[in-house]
């Protein structure tokens, strides 16, 4: 969820937290090494995260995009789905709708 | 495009941009009615709207959800399209996917 979240709305945080969250988050790096790459304090990278995290969350709260991207996301899957059970019945429109649905859960 | 711009941003202006911004975009008030109603100048209606729009561009301008949304909706319209042109062919699988695409696209 961090991961989604920050995907979605990660440009509105400050470079410098970026950078910090970035590590933590995506790259998987301990605290002591962001402390280190940084030249702050350990409880400074997990103060900073944290705070990052409830700017996140405060966004998703406020807008919900990202709640109304994962409800797509699924409706899309179920089209998928029944498309692909489709497959071997040779009706073309189908095959067009499942690469359609493929085309749009890339990009989702 | 504002009306779009504002349903996905427009929580993070404050409730006074909101008021005004909605009666001036979504309400089609003119400038006047709403300057009397809010007790400030017709040029203070007309620059606040115009540094609303502003604020909901620079938020797109970072995160372009919105275009992500327009072209996921793009693409269901479509699946749908493909879905009701199938309509009478008797394909159970069809049905399911139209109503499916439908329900999206009533939410998107």
């Amino acid at each position: 969820m961090q991961t989604y979240l920050y995907d979605f709305y990660g440009e509105l945080l400050t470079e410098h937290q970026r950078n910090i969250y970035e590590d933590f988050v995506l790259n998987d790096f301990s605290l002591s090494e962001i402390a280190q790459e940084a030249g702050i304090s350990r409880q400074g990278v997990y103060d900073l995260v944290r705070r990052c995290d409830k700017i996140l969350g405060g966004y998703e709260e406020k807008l919900h995009l990202l709640e109304r991207f994962l409800k797509t996301k699924e409706q899309i899957s179920r089209i998928q789905a029944i498309a692909k059970g489709c497959g071997n019945q040779g009706f073309e429109a189908m095959a067009e709708i499942l690469a359609i649905s493929e085309e749009v859960l890339n990009e989702l």
